[in-house]
């Protein structure tokens, strides 16, 4: 049961945003900024790390969710979440995502950890500058929303098709609206 | 030397933000709506709460600058900041603020770690169910913000006089004008 007063027909983080709607705007902007605005990366890559990151902090709302949204965006999605989620050294990433990806396990643990030869490896695996920054910011703010969730202990929805269907509906609409339809009180 | 190419003259958040402005507006936005809003918490508790997260994640530059926003804003305010960084016990705080400060400590840790017994001790001590939302969001905020910081490696300045001045620009002005004006290019 989570630790405040949530709409209980609004699982995870959008009963969060229900609840404080105030911080949730933008944070919401944010997401959509990070994660789906024009950038060198692609949407599905920019969702696998944060899929990745969750799966890392053991936070199951956002692992599923995101991992959901990586999977319906990428070529091979299915197969490229399972291998990453299973942390497989065999999954079928190009070698700039991997690089990213290693950069994100170690902001995870600890910012301070990156080193200038982690960056470097991004830098010669074709990575952009602005790539490295998003994957570190997309890492740090996977930190902060794990940590919303699960410290205010959130409903955790245990059936998959939950998160495909939340994935096809932020595919279709994007965070900003897409969550506000979801957070939308309906008349009871 | 940070990970990316930052403006010389930025150190810390501001040359991230002034970098990447697409993700630093809402971003701001979101610090303005949860340290500074009106709140039942101060802002000087709240910018408490994100100064001992950042000293926890031993991330130099929010945990100066957060404590000195906050040490200008409490009454007995360095007193409190010293008690507060050194993890005294006998620190002048109230429960209230204790217990809320221990459930940030949870959350810095893993989220998962907080307890109902947490949060009833903070209820208990006279923290509405909104003071504990924002003490784990503000906790979980300060996860990302101090490994956007770390993971790029930024310029953590030494000298004391520097958070006390960024203190007062930001308590004047708020994060969202205050860091603009800092982060708007002079004329070279």
């Amino acid at each position: 049961m989570p630790h405040i007063t949530v709409d209980a027909r609004m699982p995870g983080i959008f009963g969060l945003f229900n609840y404080r709607p105030e911080t949730a705007k933008p944070l919401l902007e944010f997401c959509e900024a990070l994660l789906r605005d024009e950038n060198s990366l692609s949407r599905g890559e920019r969702e696998l790390i944060a899929g990745h990151v969750s799966n890392l902090n053991a936070s199951p709302f956002c692992a599923n969710g995101h991992f959901a949204i990586a999977a319906a965006q990428l070529n091979n999605g299915e197969a490229i979440v399972d291998g990453v989620r299973s942390r497989s050294t065999d999954t079928a990433i190009s070698p700039k995502m991997k690089a990213l990806l290693d950069i994100a396990t170690k902001v995870t643990a600890d910012g301070k950890t990156v080193e200038d030869s982690d960056v470097a490896k991004a830098r010669e695996a074709g990575a952009a500058e602005r790539d490295v920054h998003d994957a570190v910011l997309i890492a740090a703010a996977f930190a902060m929303f794990n940590r919303y969730v699960d410290g205010l202990n959130a409903v955790v929805p245990e059936d998959p098709n939950f998160y495909r269907s939340m994935a096809a509906g932020l595919i279709s609409q994007g965070y900003v609206a897409g969550v506000h339809s979801k957070t939308e009180r309906q008349p009871s």
